[in-house]
């Protein structure tokens, strides 16, 4: 609110009022002294906490947004519901039995099967990556427990997600095809505390769903200590999750309508599940504030051309359900651009594009917007963020502000993904960024979307 | 092992090889290269895992140390058993119910009492610190949960635990004293990790044990946040730890023998039990590593004029058992000096005593030795550490070795007292710090002590 009322004052003091607050250079700098963003983000952690999809707490968290979104003066918003398959995580526990007796901290994958109330205990056949697992002959894991482990590093683009973080989306499957009883897996982060991360995986049609679980770092490599000692190792591993049948989750949606209908919605996205171990600040309840904190000002600067929509996608976490629905029911409309929040909440570094030939001077002008921020232009065409991918795919204008990763396998999908790790000045430089970048675009004469 | 060959290749290179093998910067020098230590910590960590004092994990420690410390080649290795009362872990939960419900993380203390297995429902009453909670009217509690926080900070010398650590040690009895139902506390600890801090508290004759935890630091301040909501607080708290009866500990010595007995003891000491939550990897796996390792390099350098009597004490976290058994067993004996490692693994930076004026060119030549690791005389009059206060409280010389604690309670007694925290480069530097002042006090020529 304090900002509102600074951009208000700057509005009467300045003669050109109109045209200052559509000004991306104006606008950007006020931004930096945010504190919507913080508040969405504060206020979806604290009053809600962990939302899994498909649950009654994403479902509060809904209403929640319905609520704030509309408190804050947005039209048109509404929740649209779609059904989903929800698995939900129970009791989990790792002991080694032998030869060294002891307790490890472990978390369920998504999907992963269960071993019963009673447990499993079986012997652990360890892998150092998942070509080693892929590798082992097939049968050769019959009633085994395969343990595989990576080596994945800390990056600032985060790039090092999509090769190590095949462990745990088909990790699973190729034991369970190689007749494993459970797989075990280091957990596909970089941090070294005792906080496993969570995350889904996949068992294709045919492929039974074995227990599937990921070991905190620490526990990993106490677990491969024990293996290289050289004696079998025999663990006892419960894990009780289930799959509950269709329940509802769903997409809530606001906006700032634009004076020109023709010319395209641009699209912001974040999504409001978060896994359930953490409160979902950084994952991605921080996103949400950003774009939301940023169409806000645009909203309040005057009407922009274009119509900025704001989508707070359902169920990204276990399938990215909440943007494949969005997709469904608004492809028909006209996309102008579309971007997502969703890595975090510090610094942005990075602006990365796929614009037609035609629009490249709104992403020039874009650039320039941002450059005082110590944003620079990426080389890499843009493919949306996970909501909006499908979108971008379909020849959608694709902008990503891409947030500095370096901390963000410390902390995604862990119990630890709680508002402490917000740090409120990275924060407001994020709100600066989507503000220019939505004062650009939104605001552009160029046509922009394939539909126009 | 690297290390013995280096120093025997070392004694057949020169010629006045007894000589150069007791000369304490000779032998700090070498010491930074050691492995024993990271050897004994990676062993008791890896191959004991956590060991509660009281329990068959502590027992199976005391077995490991004992085949482990004959191995090494000391003398009189021996186990002396003691009982005590022991109180062990059982489930953990805390739901808050209203108004926003959610599931928060946190571990019972040490003595806590129980909820029983159906879970106590009460509204919480928050205290920003224990003052405010003393200063509460007697039976305004009853019925309630008291919440009770606190402001301690990181500092190089830990010394903060003193007085933020009272919130855990009375804040429960206190509680207890005004009717509370049960007590929740801000972990004594400095990290922004969902690891709560576990450690013991005392409920004196007379004040009935009730349910007492530790949330972690996010925990915490997401209830103060939810409380400062002002709407009313209800939670569901669930504890069932029990008191299972008297069980043996024992303290675990090994002995390095002197060549003139009438010159007394110099005890090094470390504590081999641990808080169940971690694997005791800080606390205090590296003590005992560290003041065996320099032991071993006095020995191995040639018999020293007094003995060298290493205590891995049993029992020391839930009340100091382990070093109240030796001094009621030992106190008769001569003891020229006590020191203690049990403040992490991290680079020492201090280094005080509490030496007769008789002794003091000892200490100067101690303090001289160690000015080349970066270690600097203080002014504080050395209390010895826990399992050897009471010896240095009757007068036995004490010499505190003091580690740079600036994350030391980040660690302690968490889930995430591991391994992987001990960086061996500072490991060896304590090692090289210990073993110089092992080598000017065991062979001082003056007298050392209260008995001689």
């Amino acid at each position: 609110m304090r900002n509102f009322m600074l951009a208000a004052i700057a509005a009467t003091a300045l003669p050109t009022a109109a045209l200052a607050q559509i000004d991306p250079d104006a606008l950007r700098d006020a931004a930096l002294k945010d504190e919507i963003a913080w508040d969405i983000t504060e206020g979806i952690t604290t009053e809600i906490g962990p939302r899994l999809a498909g649950t009654e707490a994403e479902a509060r968290a809904r209403a929640w947004a319905v609520k704030k979104l509309a408190a804050l003066g947005f039209s048109n918003v509404r929740n649209e519901p779609f059904p989903m398959k929800t698995w939900v995580r129970g009791e989990e526990r790792l002991e080694v039995l032998a030869p060294f007796a002891q307790p490890l901290t472990l978390t369920a994958l998504g999907n992963s099967g269960a071993t019963g109330s009673r447990g499993l205990e079986a012997e652990v056949v360890y892998f150092p990556d998942l070509a080693a697992l892929q590798a082992a002959p097939d049968g050769s894991l019959k009633g085994k427990i395969a343990f595989v482990s990576h080596s994945m590093t800390r990056t600032q683009d985060g790039s090092q997600y999509g090769a190590f973080g095949a462990v745990r989306r088909s990790g699973p499957a190729t034991a369970s095809r190689k007749g494993a009883a459970a797989i075990l897996i280091r957990s596909v982060g970089t941090d070294y505390h005792r906080n496993p991360h969570a995350g889904g995986t996949n068992f294709p049609a045919g492929v039974a769903p074995i227990p599937a679980a990921a070991l905190s770092l620490p526990d990993a490599e106490q677990l491969e200590r024990i293996v290289k000692r050289g004696q079998p190792v025999k663990v006892k591993l419960t894990l009780t999750p289930r799959q509950i049948g269709t329940t509802q989750s769903g997409n809530v949606i606001a906006e700032v309508p634009g004076s020109d209908p023709a010319a395209g919605i641009v699209l912001v996205a974040c999504h409001l599940d978060s896994w359930d171990l953490g409160t979902g600040a950084f994952d991605d309840a921080a996103g949400c504030g950003i774009v939301t904190a940023a169409a806000k000002r645009i909203m309040d600067a005057g009407q922009p051309r274009r119509t900025i929509r704001i989508l707070w996608a359902g169920a990204e976490e276990v399938g990215v359900f909440g943007g494949t629905a969005y997709f469904e029911k608004h492809k028909v409309e006209r996309h102008a651009a579309a971007a997502e929040s969703d890595f975090g909440a510090d610094r942005i570094w990075r602006v990365d594009f796929k614009f037609p030939a035609a629009a490249k001077p709104v992403a020039d002008r874009v650039a320039t917007a941002l450059s005082p921020l110590g944003i620079a232009r990426g080389k890499d065409p843009a493919s949306g963020g996970a909501d909006v991918s499908a979108l971008v795919a379909s020849g959608v204008p694709g902008i990503d502000l891409q947030q500095d990763g370096t901390r963000y396998f410390d902390l995604h999908h862990t119990p630890d993904d709680t508002l402490d790790k917000v740090d409120p000045v990275q924060l407001r430089q994020n709100v600066a960024a989507w503000t220019a970048m939505l004062a650009v675009v939104a605001n552009a004469p160029e046509p922009l979307g394939a539909a126009q």
